[in-house]
């Protein structure tokens, strides 16, 4: 690890798994691992304030280089005092290359090796990215890590579409290093995190952790699993790529996902996590349970005096019945998003509360069984 | 005043005005007055947790019977525990009859002396009310203070249309006062507020208060100014009635208003205000500030690094720039609304501390032109 201000030790390792807890330390604090990072694409996890974060017991967000650099622009975001004074947020920041997003929101119109053009999903502007341009953004952003710009590709893919964008992802990772150093990014508080190509095939993902990891980078990523594979094909690119990452850098696993998604991937050694699920299924009044996940808009709520998740911790299971977020989902009320939100966010951090003392105790099977047995997903 | 559980004393007379400061006790706690009440139409003043309401300093909240008894309905909150617990907010709560709504939102399809018959602005399904089933529904609610059933005549009305209303309001206050008295509502906790009418005739406002103080309630609104009316006319209207009401009970000017208006009306001797204005303008980008009314969607605020309002003390202006605003604002972000609308709630609870304070020094009129003189509104 090559900045003092950035460091990952592991604490405990699970006897049955590669799992492992540990800390990944930041310039803007520590990070117990595993971990979920909520995410903040426009500088805002949806309707949740900085301060309800921290009691929910977030400690490092993501938030999105593609989208900010659109608007409200990177250069205005650092003219007022970089992503966390702008945002709020004096924790960990992580901000994705916009890698992801070129190649699945935006309507692309070029790629070569050189980078990629688009139009912006907003206005059908023509912007240019390309891997020095994307480790310029996120300096001006200032997020403690930024991620590779990366060539993820759109599914159906085939093994030579696949091997191609993987390839050139590991030229342009050459690229991100090279800009990132003259930029004297680590010593200014900004980790680079690699990231590993290679679809759903085994010996491509073993050939990519080679090629990434011959930078020596504070961390690195599993990416290219959340454009629509199955469940089965993220497993297997998980399995090939976590347990040949060095084992004292934290990984990474980009964009997943679901409770089940993360037990599996903790057993192959992930320790970081980011995903839309808790936000976005608040806003669409779904909510994640030890008792599986609930669709607050039924019918049967209608009556019910208890609590959406009688075992959570959060504010809105402290103090509200499942009849009133039905009521407020029904009547489009901002507050059902918000409190449902809140709730879900909770509930995947005390997930990773839970994962974390299991590994300490070497129970995480025993975790897993009593977690995932109940669950519908 | 008939039930030990509410009272009203007054303990500051503004010298140059019929301006008073005082304190309204109810069976949920006391309200410091004059005091506005923020708007929680379908049980949620909309972006906000009650104990973010709490910290801006709200004391006391109106509900909407008439939006509670289309959904989730009114028995349902009573089986739920009462509008107190439904909605978690355990300071007094105030409900309007519905006579407003039903006269403005409804499609009114019946009017008569026996009630009105309209049909849902949900779901169109045909629905009676009479000044009984106004009291019964919010007797089920349950909250601290109801509000008599009146006829709230749409504008352009002329004097002969404005008259019959205030008549049949009368009439109505009549059955609503003998329905709470039989259901035995105030030894239960509840008071009734009576409303007096006659639009912009000074005339028919002061027969009104006559009228409406013959009944011994526990406290009386002035209503029908907020359907259009100029400024002037609600001032004639204020005028008229608000100093003829007794010295010895609250008085409460519905749905009313703006900075300008909360002067103007407390000089009249007003107490007690509602208005969605700061959280319908915090929703539409707009914050009320000690410089004016500002939308924070314009292109200057840009690359403002400055808070919101140099002299708030809400959240939203100790932890954000104008730049952060107008970027949530852009972006469609739900942050932008709930982060104005606790600026613009947390604006009027300081503007009513200041008017209490000025009160309390005689110092009533000078705290007008600090306050007005900067603003456009």
């Amino acid at each position: 690890m090559s900045a003092a201000t950035f460091g990952f030790s592991v604490h405990a390792l699970d006897p049955g798994s590669q799992a492992r807890a540990g800390v990944f330390r930041t310039p803007h604090g520590e990070v117990q691992t595993p971990a979920f990072m909520p995410v903040g694409t426009r500088a805002t996890v949806k309707g949740l304030l900085p301060e309800q974060l921290r009691a929910l017991g977030t400690s490092m967000l993501l938030c999105n280089a593609y989208h900010l650099q659109l608007r409200p622009g990177a250069a205005l975001v650092r003219e007022l005092g970089g992503l966390h004074r702008f945002m709020g947020w004096d924790g960990p920041i992580l901000t994705d290359s916009g890698g992801f997003q070129v190649f699945s929101l935006a309507q692309l119109s070029a790629i070569d090796d050189r980078g990629a053009t688009f139009h912006s999903h907003i206005d059908g502007q023509t912007v240019r990215v390309e891997p020095e341009s994307s480790i310029e953004c996120q300096a001006l952003l200032g997020a403690d890590v930024a991620m590779a710009f990366d060539q993820c590709p759109a599914l159906p893919a085939d093994r030579t579409q696949v091997e191609q964008a993987t390839e050139r992802t590991h030229r342009w990772l050459e690229r991100c290093v090279l800009r990132h150093r003259e930029l004297g990014c680590e010593s200014r508080g900004q980790a680079l995190f690699g990231i590993v190509q290679g679809g759903a095939f085994e010996d491509l993902r073993a050939r990519s952790v080679e090629a990434v990891t011959r930078h020596d980078l504070v961390g690195y990523a599993v990416g290219g699993v959340s454009v629509g594979e199955s469940r089965e094909d993220v497993l297997r690119a998980v399995r090939a790529a976590a347990p040949r990452l060095p084992k004292d850098r934290p990984r990474y696993l980009m964009g997943v996902g679901t409770p089940r998604d993360f037990f599996d991937a903790i057993e192959q050694g992930i320790d970081l996590f980011d995903c839309v699920t808790p936000t976005r299924h608040g806003r669409t009044h779904q909510a994640f349970t030890s008792t599986g996940v609930l669709n607050l808009r039924q019918a049967r709520f209608e009556r019910d005096s208890g609590p959406l998740d009688a075992s959570c911790d959060c504010p809105c299971c402290a103090q509200f019945s499942r009849a009133y977020l039905r009521h407020l989902a029904r009547a489009g009320e901002m507050l059902a998003a918000i409190l449902l939100t809140q709730h879900n966010v909770r509930f995947f951090h005390a997930l990773m509360e839970r994962v974390r003392a299991a590994i300490g105790r070497g129970q995480l099977a025993q975790l897993r069984q009593t977690v995932l047995a109940p669950a519908a997903d």
